[in-house]
């Protein structure tokens, strides 16, 4: 038994669009889910169908989870999704260009969480993680991916450099977000199938990572701030992306 | 005497981004300077004079904190900073668009924060929230907002919709960024002085907050996703003012 106080053991998401996303998800084998009359409302039948929903109290549903979890009433135990690798990117659709992000060392959860529901609401087509430094599935990542852990492809490699070298071989242009890059932003991503590669806050990209990058390019700041939150600076250049 | 293991009554600011800009603030009132040795030499000499520095070793310096906190080294007591009001903010310089901040309910302080970095990276002459449900001033706000609490005007206003009307006759064009916009943000802030009007990400902006809008515009996202981040949304908005 779990200590009193502890968390549940196992994967626990939580919050209603991450529940939603991951019972909607056919590759995602559920376990549990545990969640109020109201939460139940809110998913809707044919989601419920899915499991054996256990009906009970919001507190009931706290204690499954780390403590201030904003879970919205629902928790669900699940496996963590079947791996990934790069030739699972989708080819591009007739007229469409494609995206895919890289990240490197970017082991924040909320960080990581906030570029996957960027990348969700901007079309792209996987976010490629490195397996050591970057954050596990987890109930925070999903939590603040909004559901995008269980849409967007993430895939973890093990080396990437190796896979920035596959994704040019695939077509990608490999655009690395720096603050000292040689060229704005919207100059580097104009056309073509763009793979943006980003660093952690604290120590940027490392340099055999930027060294299999094509172009390095900026968002252009103020002087008065030396850089842009990672994610924010995501979310700028995937607009810049798709902005036309 | 606080109880063990609680962090210390007053207002902490932690992390070097945040205590490097309150020390160089002279509006901020500086009480205690608590770090370690090798923080105080990232610092300088120059910002330490304006307290009596107290080092100490990193497990000290978390005490003070609350649970988690990442200090990386210094925690800072100060007062928090005078009042300001829309009267404060600057004239335009010439040939400068000016754009301001309005935050209705956004009251998480990671998403404040994040989005006040961004005002800072982006020249926006205010930040404008509502003394309620409106983040106080905190550790974590400044945390997050990497030094900009204390480089921009974080104004703080009884009623948004007054404060709406005033920031109109100063000659600013309003702009409310919905999901639900009439139209694609680059149309909306394409000239003139602008003030963007963010809302919680639940709930969205308030109906009386929007009717006092000029307009509403969205960021084009994919169905996929119902919407960004707030602060990521911010960004995107703030890139678009500042684009050209």
């Amino acid at each position: 038994m779990a200590p009193r106080g502890a968390p549940a053991p196992g994967l626990w998401l939580y919050g209603h669009h991450a529940v939603e996303a991951a019972l909607a998800n056919t590759r995602r084998t559920v376990k549990r889910l545990v969640l109020t009359e109201r939460a139940a409302e809110a998913l809707g039948k044919p989601l419920l169908a899915r499991s054996r929903p256990e009906i009970v109290d919001a507190d009931a549903v706290s204690r499954l989870l780390p403590p201030g979890a904003v879970h919205q009433g629902v928790a669900l135990e699940c496996a963590p999704l079947p791996q990934r690798d790069l030739s699972d990117i989708a080819s591009a659709a007739e007229g469409q260009r494609r995206i895919v992000i890289v990240l490197d060392q970017i082991s924040d959860p909320q960080n990581a969480g906030a570029i996957l529901r960027s990348a969700a609401a901007f079309g792209v087509a996987a976010v490629v993680v490195q397996d050591r430094n970057a954050p596990p599935e987890s109930g925070a990542l999903a939590k603040a991916a909004s559901g995008a852990l269980d849409t967007v492809p993430y895939i973890v490699v093990v080396n990437i450099s190796r896979a920035l070298k596959e994704l040019a071989e695939q077509g990608f242009w490999r655009v690395a977000l720096a603050g000292d890059g040689d060229m704005p932003i919207k100059d580097a991503v104009s056309e073509g199938d763009i793979a943006l590669v980003l660093g952690s806050e604290g120590s940027g990209l490392r340099r055999l990572v930027r060294e299999n990058c094509d172009a390095a390019a900026f968002v252009p700041i103020a002087s008065a701030m030396e850089s842009l939150n990672v994610s924010n600076a995501a979310a700028v250049a995937l607009y810049e992306c798709r902005r036309g």
